[in-house]
């Protein structure tokens, strides 16, 4: 049978992988296959069905969450930012497949692209839905071929609605979504996890209920992993399906499509899509208040949490999958009520993980991208292997050249105009761009009474580790010091504290201090006198646009700046501060000065050249105390370089 | 020319180990090489030429030390115990040849072997001494590969005496120590590192002291690294032979051969043989005390010391070799009053490296073999590659079988007698097995009055680590619980802790408590229950002869139990518990009853019985405390544990 479950290396004990229970064997289990990589987290590891059985035998509830493919590439942008897809901790989520829509191309908003994203970028595990009918199968080979490219590995296999009014069945073609399960795993032995849909009511095509169960039975065991049902309005409805599909041999685990009522349109939308009945008691409620979207959705919450709970309370329901239609409100809402919303999931590593299978065992990356983690992605995807263990283990690390720095989803999140609100209209000084520096770093308002929300080389508002840092990078950042990268020393918090905790609970982590930051060569000459006295302490290194560079990293060694010891495990050194890559880093963050900010301004006009000034002279420089249970000492050594200079 | 260094990966900037100075360079250093690993020590990715110019620039005093092979296996056994050959810190040895005594051979006391057990199991940096008078080429290239493929890598190019009285020039054959230097060049390239003997007073056999000296130069220009000289009896002897061989254009390191007078007849013969004459100074002040060994030794002390601090004065000495004559007395003391001897050694990693090329990434071990380094050596000398950074990363490991227990280097270094004195004539119980062990952990003596100074799984005296647990060692051991290795927890003691620190200055050290002992099925049942308790805390592994084992490491992975964090490096972590290889071990731990143990007894003996019941009925148990900032946790387990019981 197709559908018997693969052990990926991880997954043998991983129901133990915190402890607990013993694993016992004669001397055979020398022979055990194991990971040749430490399991910090079996997630990565797993493949989806594979977490499924975890979660289900550890009894954990989970939820999952099915989106459509954006219209617009700003609307994507704003999808696949982390908030929208990962908040809560969904298990995975699920991308619809239009064939109208050009699904399977490149554009930014392709159900192909969109999933790709989700796993590649934000760490998310994702089923790619296909549909077959009215395609060749060279067709939806290319698309199987292409999704494993990207490193999809979950597929929906979905017949879709047929062309024309009248359909026929097509002799060697995809009739139905069997079919498609077929050919993928003729085409593609056991690599993708297969789901299907169920109808807790039968397919409106089908004979009967009866048939329909039957047909459902054949997908199954076709080779589909598990089953995602249509949307329902009454819990027995799943639950009476659930007891037929048991009856008649379906073992698979059969996941409750959930659908909380948000509005009264769509709701007679999708009815009609679906050829579903809304049950009188329902509309009953919604008519009178039709005009009332408040009033609807509360109700379509209300309804939604009574039908979850009864299904979770029954027993047999272990996840709950989501129809949000891209809106986020109401289906949060019920995952809160439910208690199975995670306001904050555990950091696997300090830096988000990508999903992709590629990337599975990586776990050691340079501190310089921690603000530009998609940016990083982007410079790394050509790589066949990982740093895990050690940075210094793989050969001299070669970027890919971030040339179109209005790729989707590494552009700025916010319009030119909000950019020249934070960053100022007009430039008259370098001393103007300090300013902008420190109302990033204080959170007060500029000049002109806005907020600077983002800068170049930060996505997202400031980290709340880096507050820890917010009144020393306040002081030096109005001088002149322009950091753009910090943090603070740990000298062995738990893991699970909740500011700089990762990984998994009972261990503890550390850091070294680092501070990142552009500044003038008047500063940096000062500050190389200065680093003398903190020799044995302090690593630096030093660079300016053209690459000329110093640094006291012995042998060009990457330093470890951030570790954590965890029971059972080897060490975990997630960040490194890399000598050989800060040169590439470099090239980036000179980059951005010119590409996010200068070109803002008119060409020749003073802001553009204050900032190609600062471009052309500043040197980008990082600091590393190494002495981390001692107090950091980087701000007495930039107290000692003003000192100097005074 | 052939002696231009090839950088090894860590040379080109290896003199800045430990910080100081800054490199600096255009975008080009983005290509630079460097080590697939961090480079904790440079000194184990340096060639020797290349350490002696690191010293040389560092203006770093050092000294080498000149052995012959021994003529029986116990005396080989005794002179590569680490005490007599690596005491002192010396920056190599070398072995001398003896064409006459087979020293290419596989003997025990052959000088290949003896070369190979300093590199490969003591981790000296050794030169092989290799003659070539009235050898075949065959011969000698049959030589220096297999000193190539057992890793060795520097060797003393010699002609040696020819046999018969009269010498014939062969055609074609080695007639010079240069034809030798030519051969290894031509054959080998540069694999090897070459040295030459120099003769302060000109070769007996040359046809004048000038001749002599451009015989020196030829090869030096053939292809030597650099020059050893003959012993000499005045400082300026060798000052004036050293500004005679600049001046004519020998420019390579020359290292003044000392031989500190121990004796008046070893003197004799030395002087016969080398054809020298001793000073009349000498001779006069030697003569008249020619019977009190201890007044010429006296005598010889002073003058060496009194010769070696005027070339060291002299600005152009930079380390001293020692003709020991296998003595170590004389030379110590010589080096202790210059100040060049080195107390204690500074570890590299906690257990000591080996110096085989394929061994120089090696930086993590299972902790098992904590107490059998050599025994590990073997069993692991024929893996290709050598876990480095994580111990996970590699594959499965598979050991060689430790098949011959009385393996010269492996053997127990006491006679059967004096093991029944320590370990029991006549056991009568499991107690006074118990005995034993607790004897050995409290260093009073036995009830027959003897002390136990080694025990099967201990070659040497317990280690001043472990002092920090005798206590706790001594109360567990009196009640069964036989401890065979442990250390305590350390949360962040500097590198250059004397007892437990490690690895360049500037670093802290860490570890977690560790436990492994042989114990009763009745103490393992009550253990197992206690240990429940502590469950996300400690994790063990337990498992008998037969290899029934139970432990709850997460997915079989190893566990750091020691690490350390240094200045510009990434995280060392040079102990691991592995679950995987603890199952080799315990076959090596369970047999060492058996081997070392029973057999000292009859067959069919109360004692031999003894033994074997508890080879065939104890567990070998391991107990990690993961969390390691608090007190160690693991002396409460078996307290609890007793307690259960009673």
């Amino acid at each position: 049978m197709v559908n018997e479950t693969q052990h990926s290396c991880s997954a043998s004990s991983s129901s133990r992988s915190d402890g607990g229970g013993s694993s016992s064997g004669s001397e055979s289990s020398k022979d055990n296959s194991r990971c040749s990589t430490p399991v910090l987290d079996a997630d990565r590891h797993e493949r989806l069905r594979e977490k499924m059985r975890r979660r289900q035998d550890a009894g954990d509830k989970w939820f999952s969450l099915e989106f459509f493919p954006p219209r617009t590439a700003n609307a994507a942008v704003n999808l696949i930012s982390r908030r929208v897809l990962q908040a809560g901790g969904p298990l995975f989520i699920d991308v619809t497949w239009h064939p109208a829509g050009d699904p399977g191309s490149d554009k930014e908003t392709s159900s192909m692209i969109i999933a790709y994203t989700a796993v590649n970028y934000c760490g998310l595990e994702t089923i790619l839905h296909m549909t077959c009918c009215n395609q060749s199968k060279d067709d939806i080979t290319g698309y199987l071929q292409k999704a494993k490219r990207l490193g999809l590995k979950n597929i929906m296999a979905l017949r879709g609605d047929p062309a024309g009014e009248e359909w026929e069945e097509e002799v060697d073609g995809f009739n139905y979504a069997i079919d498609l399960v077929k050919h993928i795993r003729n085409e593609f032995d056991d690599y993708f996890d297969i789901c299907v849909a169920g109808y807790p009511k039968g397919h409106p095509e089908a004979e009967s209920y009866e048939a329909d169960l039957r047909h459902l039975k054949e997908k199954v065991y076709a080779g589909a992993d598990f089953i995602i049902t249509q949307l329902f309005f009454r819990p027995e409805t799943f639950l009476k399906f659930m007891k037929d599909c048991q009856a008649i041999g379906i073992t698979c685990p059969i996941i409750p499509g959930i659908f909380p009522i948000q509005g009264y349109h769509s709701l007679r939308q999708l009815v009609k899509l679906s050829k579903l009945e809304v049950p009188q008691e329902i509309k009953d409620v919604i008519e009178p208040i039709k005009d009332n979207d408040a009033a609807i959705r509360n109700y379509g919450v209300e309804l939604a949490v009574s039908m979850c709970r009864e299904l979770l309370d029954s027993g047999v329901v272990h996840g709950l999958h989501f129809y949000t239609l891209n809106r986020e409100v109401a289906t949060t809402e019920v995952l809160k009520r439910l208690g199975i919303w995670n306001e904050d999931p555990r950091r696997p590593l300090p830096w988000a993980v990508s999903a992709h299978p590629k990337r599975r065992v990586e776990d050691v990356r340079p501190i310089f991208w921690a603000s530009r983690p998609k940016s990083y992605i982007y410079r790394t995807q050509e790589w066949d292997d990982f740093p895990n263990g050690r940075w210094g283990n793989s050969s001299s690390p070669a970027f890919g050249e971030l040339k179109d720095y209005y790729l989707f989803y590494l552009k700025s999140k916010s319009p030119r105009e909000e950019l020249l609100k934070m960053w100022g209209e007009e430039l008259t000084s370098e001393e103007s761009v300090f300013e902008v520096f420190t109302c990033y770093i204080t959170g007060e308002p500029n000049r002109n009474g806005y907020k600077v929300t983002c800068m170049p080389w930060n996505d997202d508002p400031l980290a709340t580790e880096t507050n820890l840092l917010k009144d020393q990078l306040e002081k030096v950042n109005r001088r002149g010091i322009l950091t753009i990268n910090s943090q603070p020393n740990i000298n062995g918090k738990p893991s699970t504290d909740p500011i700089v905790g990762w990984g998994p609970s009972g261990g503890y982590v550390f850091q070294k201090a680092y501070l990142e930051f552009f500044t003038s060569s008047e500063i940096v000459r000062a500050l190389l006198k200065v680093l003398r006295r903190y020799e044995l302490r302090v690593n630096y290194h030093i660079v300016n646009v053209k690459g000329e560079n110093i640094t006291n990293a012995p042998d060009l060694q990457p330093n470890a700046v951030t570790w954590g010891i965890f029971p059972g495990r080897e060490i975990i050194q997630p960040t490194v501060v890399d000598p050989v890559s800060f040169l590439s880093w470099k090239d980036e963050a000179f980059a951005l000065w010119i590409e996010q900010w200068a070109k803002l301004y008119e060409e020749e006009s003073p802001s553009r050249m204050i900032i190609q000034y600062i471009h052309d002279n500043y040197y980008l420089v990082n600091l590393v105390d190494n002495d981390f249970p001692l107090e950091n000492c980087l701000w007495q050594v930039v107290e000692d370089t003003f000192e100097l200079l005074n």
